[in-house]
């Protein structure tokens, strides 16, 4: 990818032209911190969305694909503490009221107000507290208060999750804005994650979803934290249009361009995403090369990413390479063992499946690294993945332990 | 399934008549403790076995694969500190020299001999160490020492695991006795474990094989440690005949009586495997009924068994069926969120998908309890399922984070 665009200095989803946010404390939370925040463009926004993949949808996940399906949009009410998920036909009349009220008091339809929960699942939503929240933050959004936003969604994350690009579309700047909220129950296809993309790029409706697909496939897709789903899942791009450009549809000079640009911003809150996991030490890329498939490599790298063994092993500094042919080995993929080759950090420690002469304290400084790669080449074809993956920590049980 | 035997106290392998067995210390492990053993029977024993599914197969399990083919055996030489694993054809000449060594001092064929070795992957044996145990071994050998080859096979077990049992088949009194090493890596379809069944029945060997993998698929494959399995998990029955019944075969009047017992000693080795887990607290059945189909419960019950999060909740005596529902809904298995219950020992806290009025207190009370079961009741079908599963612990981690 050639890297056309600049990033955007304490950007986020209010850095392109036309979209207010902000946040506020409504109670949701016991603690006081903000736990709802609304997103709302000046006019209407396409929007590109995927979905948890979970059987298990939480009340505001069914609402927002509805609404979605139904055409442009106009914002998106979040809240954090509550998932609304198994909380019956009382969860989606709440989830209703939300997008219900936010649409009242903004002036605009009920079907263009898409709603997004994270937090504990199974308790029905406190909606006196919730209504008033939605009452406050309508009056609290602006064009710069992003970030703000971005703090009101956090559930276990240590540190809120923004960034922001530039580019030129046809001579025109065009901005895309983002916020997410990760932490636990972070794998591939997505997990109790939120991220709300915004772009005042033009851009024609079945393009930006396709463009959504891609993106996420080839970033919130390629994470794992521990390997669960979750029930809330969302990904939201909004685009206005007013940027001016000439829209983005297929055949569009620039539309490639844009595509790299979005799929940078998604890789980047990935990466937040990864190395804010619950309690984490270590940050591993796990690419592997020379599989059978492309099926195979995604198999195996899924393998070793769900190991709890692998992942303890990482969190010690342990360049302990056998638990990684052992992965490999149950992951259902084609592997011959005795054309196995594992480098960390380029460096090789298994050759043709046996241990390689490089000395073991060389490879003990590379996994005392916060980061690094462990590549696993097959030979056996030109099957590749890659996963970003972190540790399993003493603290991520203790983390996760109570409510 | 009636019960029609009795367990002998302080039983084990050489509970059975004819079967001779001793562990000694080799200096395989570092520590000077036992991790070299040999169970030897006085006579042929027709043998049934079940190897890991692992395409990363030990050297010693490719051996003992080969070696099980061939026939009646005599016995097993195993030692624990070393997988040899991932070793190449130096692992094979090994396994090879193992067998050889003690076939010729013990006077049999060296395709009479099986070969298990456990511990770290990787390494060469030190065959120095093991060739000088094995001339120790042989000679402390005899008809009482079970419980010490048992104690010579363990690594991260911290307690040694043996049983023993007694029925009677056409008047004749016949032993099961049997020993097993677990703890980490262990997940259905076997892991890092080893097992060795000793009987004085009189069985045919095809009827000994099929019996063997029956009572592994309901004992041994029904258990999770942390999901993984290895490269080198082994489960041998050798059958003797000294008992002098009419041998056991397809119609023998007592050959599910047999199968009954055989089943038991496996189901109780399992048990005792997934309640000395690495670091464990909390020992949970799940059970999962009424799905669409058993793979379908099957997939639910590995589904939850493998959540990082689920095990965490556990591990704090946390009654989160939030996290139930969302493994529930990432497993693949078909699944109506409004028709689902869940139940902590029998007492609802899930009904139809939803809260149950049940005080959270009572649930708190179980899920503090050392094990207890987990009810999931999907109305969609007649799909059942059990898996036996401890919890995730900080000790876990930190136990397998370094070497």
């Amino acid at each position: 990818m050639s890297i056309d665009w600049v990033w955007i200095k304490n950007g986020s989803v209010t850095s392109p032209m036309g979209f207010r946010a902000g946040g506020i404390p409504c109670g949701i939370k016991k603690t006081n911190a903000r736990d709802m925040a609304l997103l709302f463009s000046d006019c209407e926004a396409e929007v590109g969305a995927t979905f948890t993949t979970n059987l298990i949808k939480a009340a505001p996940v069914k609402l927002s694909m509805q609404h979605v399906r139904g055409g442009p949009v106009r914002g998106v009410i979040l809240n954090s503490g509550n998932a609304n998920a198994c909380t019956g036909l009382q969860g989606i009349t709440d989830a209703k009221e939300m997008a219900e009220l936010t649409a009242e008091l903004m002036g605009v339809k009920r079907r263009e107000i898409l709603v997004c929960s994270t937090g504990r699942i199974g308790v029905p939503l406190p909606m006196e507290a919730v209504r008033k929240g939605i009452r406050k933050v309508v009056k609290k959004i602006n064009h710069v208060s992003g970030p703000v936003a971005a703090k009101a969604i956090m559930t276990s994350d240590t540190v809120s999750k923004t960034c922001a690009l530039a580019l030129q579309l046809n001579g025109r700047r065009v901005v895309i804005g983002a916020m997410c909220k990760g932490a636990g129950m972070i794998h591939p296809n997505m997990a109790t994650m939120l991220a709300c993309i915004t772009t005042d790029a033009a851009i024609e409706r079945e393009t930006l979803q396709r463009l959504t697909y891609e993106a996420v496939e080839a970033s919130f897709n390629r994470i794992s934290v521990d390997g669960d789903t979750s029930t809330n899942d969302t990904v939201l791009v909004l685009a206005n249009g007013l940027a001016g450009n000439a829209p983005l549809a297929t055949g569009h000079r620039d539309l490639g361009k844009f595509q790299n640009a979005l799929k940078w911003v998604m890789q980047k809150l990935a990466r937040m995403i990864v190395e804010d996991g619950e309690g984490i030490s270590h940050v591993v890329e796990v690419i592997v090369q020379g599989a059978a498939s492309s099926a195979d490599a995604r198999r195996i790298s899924e393998a070793i990413s769900r190991s709890p063994l692998v992942k303890s092993s990482w969190c010690g500094g342990d360049p302990n390479w056998g638990r990684l042919m052992g992965a490999m080995g149950y992951s259902g993929a084609k592997v011959r063992e005795e054309l196995v080759d594992i480098y960390y950090n380029g460096l090789i420690a298994v050759k043709g499946g046996l241990v390689s002469p490089t000395p073991r304290s060389k490879l003990a400084k590379i996994v005392a690294k916060r980061s690094y790669t462990i590549t696993l080449d097959l030979h056996l074809g030109k099957g590749d993945y890659r996963l970003l993956v972190n540790d399993l920590t003493e603290k991520y049980v203790t983390l996760n332990k109570g409510e």
